[in-house]
């Protein structure tokens, strides 16, 4: 068998064979298969796509590239939780706590952020001490203990995903749904939950542009799930404007624990109870989602949840005592408030330009080798549908640097006014399952 | 600038600005852009396509990511040749030397053949010391002289080409007319000829396999060398059945002598005349295709073109008592008979299995490491159009390998019979200008 032929095979617009796509994965896990093969057998399947047998042995392949996690040793059902990336998302931070507070266990590998949307990991390295790096047994140690970890995919899982991943960044071929479903779920089914929730994000600073392609990726991916015997389910959400107010690593964790403490954003919390309730139904720890909405809203009200994020920290080695008191995170040196330069409703909130901004004001990286400053970041004043007079604060930049201003000019360009009154849209648009 | 832009713009179907090309392909000759980037763009090249600016631009950029050859100070039109390439295409080893004979300069850099394609530097090399590596000095010193040289292009010509070649060979991209187009045009732009004669060859045994296909590539190379101001024109010429009898490198040789001194297969003596007219139209020493074929057909009867065969191989180092008596060309170890199992008239010679087939009795190679046996290969007994009885001998197939049996009943299987008569083609199928 030869990679050129099967490039060729699908550049013409054929279906590749189990033994075809385990051959490629398998070759390039093992670095037998070059880069450069592979990086022009991802652009003809962007062009060409994949079937649903494909994605399915794809995912399998890379899946079994590396080693997979045996979770069937902890009682209980393990759920697990994706989010495809977006500005603001702190929601693993509230809701994650929150279901293992009702019950469930939640056992999560994360990742890092890059470019304009933030990883949960670098979030949690923002309290001082949390190690993000476990051993398998220690990760299901915490599970068993304590009935939540969230930690980075150790190094032996998925060597295909992490080495194709890479490629297609530079290549052009990040873009192709049926490469996006099997990355995802692939590192999703190696780490071991029996249940996952995807929140598929669509709007300017998501990955998916449109509602069309955010449904099709979750339909991909609950497929996926469903032939590899996962229960999985998807929300499809908004990402046209940040999730919560905070956007930046500490910021965002402040937001979390003030959440967590009954002081959340309304669409965070939103977000919360809905996510919150379908895990618990996956759990099967409800009958339905009315009742899973209300657990969740115990878990908050009974200060549950903010008591397990505390047990989660403090498990993986971070300072609770920040988490106690959010004003011991250090502070950026200078806070800049974006003014109205007019009177409106907001009717969008332009959350790719706050991404880029947040990650300019130092938050983000540009590369994977940048460092995060911490403290650096953006706090909404104003969301989409409130009012807001001339000279009245749209957000407060916080940063390190000198010299933003452009960068503060961009926030304030990210505000779009509108003389009539903005109707609010529901978080959630959509329910897969 | 960044490559992944650059890929992204191609594969969502943009038009690549002049500094974008040039950033690519003067990169990618460097080592700059990897190639696994490059194998991409290929890719979203090959699926989007390029327009005429995009390929003259690809195409000059190519040509000067090296040397380039001025011919300026040799007198007279340099005209060169390039075959797209088939099976028992030895026509530089005739048209050159007739052209040349006829007062033409013929400044040829050819290459080696690659799966069921000769090259002509193999077949000369099958001329005890001939020599296809000269300097530029020599090669030019070689046209002054005796007004023809064949050599293989010197390692400093276009790099650029030289790479994407062999990555495009393995991943899949061959066949994207562009690419092609580029390729072939930036080679032959490079070499410095004033004017260059393509013979763009369709059919099974041709890289392009329909007329329209190979058409299409000729328009798109002869826009090129306008648009950098060469005379350029093509010839469609068939490759549904081997040209001439013989395939393979010293049998090809063979027949080119055989040729030069009036015994030539009637399809290869047909391209001769028109090719070589053609090219002397280029050079200016005929008013018309009538003339031209006229003083092709004189070089031919007066043996001025294979005195000039002769002159070309001394000059390059070859052993010319080879070529006055092809007896002692060395001879395969078997000769095996191929006889019709059934009577007829010869509808189809498959020229792709015939290459092939030769390759597999040692006469080509399956990737470039391999060495070639200067003896294999087939002589037809039979071409389109001919009758045959059962028991006649079709083809003869020579090698020094044991156990080619399957390659027999392959050659066998190339021909297929027809009760009716059968209506030849003509070699030529269109005249591009």
């Amino acid at each position: 068998m030869r990679i050129v032929d099967i490039i060729e095979k699908k550049r013409d617009g054929g279906t590749l064979s189990e033994e075809e796509i385990r051959f490629f994965v398998g070759g390039y896990a093992k670095g037998e298969v070059p880069d450069y093969q592979a990086s022009a057998l991802c652009m003809a399947i962007l062009f060409r796509g994949m079937n649903k047998e494909e994605i399915a042995v794809m995912t399998d392949a890379m899946m079994h590239s590396g080693e997979t996690i045996d979770l069937s040793g902890i009682e209980g059902v393990k759920v697990d939780k994706h989010s495809t990336g977006g500005v603001g998302d702190k929601t693993s931070l509230v809701v994650g706590p929150l279901v293992s507070a009702c019950g469930a266990k939640v056992a999560k590998m994360s990742g890092r952020g890059l470019g304009h949307t933030g990883g949960t990991l670098d979030k949690m390295e923002s309290v001082p001490g949390t190690n993000i790096f476990e051993t398998d047994e220690a990760f299901k140690k915490q599970l068993n203990e304590i009935g939540i970890a969230i930690i980075g995919q150790t190094a032996d899982i998925n060597p295909a995903d992490k080495k194709l991943y890479a490629l297609r960044d530079v290549t052009g071929t990040v873009e192709s749904i049926p490469l996006i479903a099997s990355s995802i779920m692939s590192k999703k089914l190696a780490a071991g939950s029996d249940a996952i929730l995807l929140d598929v994000k669509f709007g300017s600073g998501a990955f998916m542009k449109t509602f069309e392609r955010a449904k099709e990726l979750a339909n991909e991916m609950v497929e996926i799930g469903d032939s590899l015997n996962r229960d999985t389910r998807a929300i499809i959400t908004d990402m046209d404007q940040p999730l919560g107010l905070a956007v930046g690593n500490s910021l965002e964790v402040i937001e979390a624990i003030n959440t967590l403490n009954g002081k959340g954003p309304k669409d965070l919390v939103e977000l919360a109870l809905e996510a919150g309730s379908i895990m618990l139904e996956q759990a099967h720890l409800v009958k339905d989602h009315e009742e899973g909405r209300k657990r969740i809203q115990k878990a908050i009200d009974d200060r549950s949840g903010f008591k397990k994020l505390c047990a989660l920290f403090e498990a993986q080695g971070g300072d609770v005592s920040y988490l106690k008191d959010p004003d011991k995170f250090e502070k950026a040196k200078f806070a800049i408030p974006v003014l109205a330069s007019n009177e409106g409703y907001v009717k969008r909130i332009d959350s790719m330009e706050i991404g880029v901004s947040a990650m300019k004001l130092g938050a983000g990286r540009a590369t994977m080798e940048d460092k995060i400053d911490m403290s650096a970041g953006i706090v909404l004043a104003k969301k989409v549908g409130d009012h807001v007079k001339k000279g009245e604060l749209l957000a407060t930049c916080y940063t390190n640097k000198y010299g933003v201003d452009s960068v503060i000019s961009d926030v304030h360009d990210a505000f779009s006014l509108s003389k009539e009154k903005v109707n609010v849209q529901p978080i959630v648009h959509a329910y897969i399952k």
